[in-house]
């Protein structure tokens, strides 16, 4: 792995890491030819080909901000692969379900049709239940200190659990048609959408066994950047459209579900924006170039289009 | 915990199992006036008050066979405690997210309504979602060395993966109106049923630091428990009846779903059942007194009326 050493190699890094985690997820899934093979096939149809793979630049980033001397490189390249293979198949894992016609009911996701649609339910509920485990599956193999990966695992459970990503989810389920408060919907988005994304810089962390010091602008690098991922979520289901999202623009708006937008208004959310991309920067620049990749990743979160 | 030392010990020992495992799943499980509080109590209905707790009676009953000297007896009672809760979380995700309209489409369960009956579609799917992780997180916690801790994270995450519990589902449900052979047919049960009450037992055994004897009979038994669990069954769904059952009695039958019964018909598949008990039984008896709740376990699956 290459690290970033200015702002303007950053784009070439993402363009390698996602790539990269393309063939990781290509390698850990089963084969499509392994029983039960729709499964298979419809696992590999909801995690690959596809996404910005956000979740695992942030493992690779925070993990660049993290090494330490004396462990083996290749042991802890391999570790980042499985940790952020791990985020990705939870992440994918949950896509799947909520696009399911009981929660959002959505056919399209990265401009494909999603895996109810594509499949069926059953299938679609499955390959999310399988996902799932794989993801801990995958994390256990990790060539790290088994303390180490004890400890991810347990992050990683609670980021996806009913006080984190699933929480979220069900908070959500149960504000529709509701008008939450501005802190109910910061509440919701940091469980929801900010819990696995928290979870990814930590775990880079965790794997490259960053210092104590490294380990807490990691935790407020995290935070900031798990809600403003959100807020540009929010601003871009009302300014792009579906074609350039590859999902149903204006979805949030149509079903009346509580967003930044609606609650603050498009300046505010603009200018919280801003504010969480200097806390971020603020948190990591501490660290120095080590850092380079995470602050590229802030500027690409604020700065993207889908 | 009171070891079973005669074939007469066991009811007791059991009832006290089924008391205590209760009793810890309570424990676990978020309160159910934490946020958000509509899934936690979703999560408590799921998996509390009721059950047979035979996964977790595996657990112990394999731990007691295996316990070796020279670690503090409170610290494996506690691994083993989440270790059974693991277990528990994990199966009872499975039957909310079996009971959904898009799989079994079931309204009874344990004499009550279903999830999704009693809450709706959404939350039970999030139900079965976040008690998932909860189970890896259950694991994280035992008091055991940390790399026992993976090796029961791994063991566990495949026994429920797509080539476990959800692989088998995944061909079940392919499998409706179509003959399996008695191989096919055996195969989806390994890995439906069979995985998860197998990795309950070796689960007890790692916990439990059993040696590699033991653990290799552990591993016999296990593999003949979990056809036995089965068959009896499929043996049940045709004899028995609504009430007894708390579940849908003749579902499978109606539903044309390939059974050993309707495969191998009803003498056939109590012939298998005695020579699969017989098999668990020659597995632990080299184990000696220590395997008496592992044997007890025999026959209670073997004579069970629901």
């Amino acid at each position: 792995m290459n690290a970033v050493r200015t702002r303007q190699d950053f784009p070439l890094w993402l363009q390698d890491r996602v790539q990269h985690i393309e063939e990781v997820l290509n390698n850990v899934l089963p084969a499509d030819d392994t029983v039960p093979p729709v499964l298979h096939q419809a696992m590999r149809y909801a995690v690959l080909g596809g996404g910005k793979r956000i979740r695992a630049a942030l493992v690779y980033a925070a993990g660049e901000a993290s090494f330490q001397g004396g462990v083996s490189v290749s042991a802890q390249e391999l570790a980042l692969d499985y940790a952020a293979a791990a985020v990705e198949l939870l992440h994918a894992y949950s896509l799947v379900h909520d696009d399911l016609p009981c929660m959002d009911d959505d056919n399209l996701r990265r401009g494909r049709p999603t895996v109810h649609v594509q499949y069926n339910e059953a299938i679609a509920m499955l390959v999310g239940d399988a996902l799932q485990p794989l993801a801990f599956d995958i994390l256990s193999q990790m060539p790290v200190a088994p303390a180490l990966v004890v400890q991810a695992t347990q992050l990683l459970a609670r980021a996806v659990g009913s006080q984190g990503m699933v929480g979220g989810q069900a908070i959500d389920c149960d504000s529709v048609g509701n008008r939450l408060s501005s802190e109910q919907l910061q509440q919701m988005h940091r469980m929801k959408t900010g819990a696995l994304l928290e979870a990814s810089v930590l775990l880079g962390g965790i794997v490259a066994g960053a210092s104590s010091a490294t380990r807490e602008g990691l935790e407020r690098y995290a935070s900031a950047i798990g809600l403003a991922f959100q807020v540009v979520d929010d601003i871009l289901d009302v300014t792009s459209d579906t074609a350039t999202l590859g999902k149903t623009a204006g979805k949030d708006a149509a079903s009346d579900k509580p967003t930044y937008v609606s609650i603050l208004g498009m300046d505010a959310s603009r200018e919280l924006l801003g504010s969480l991309a200097t806390e971020a920067r603020d948190a990591v620049r501490p660290m120095g170039d080590a850092a380079a990749a995470l602050a590229g990743v802030i500027d690409y979160i604020v700065s993207r289009d889908r």
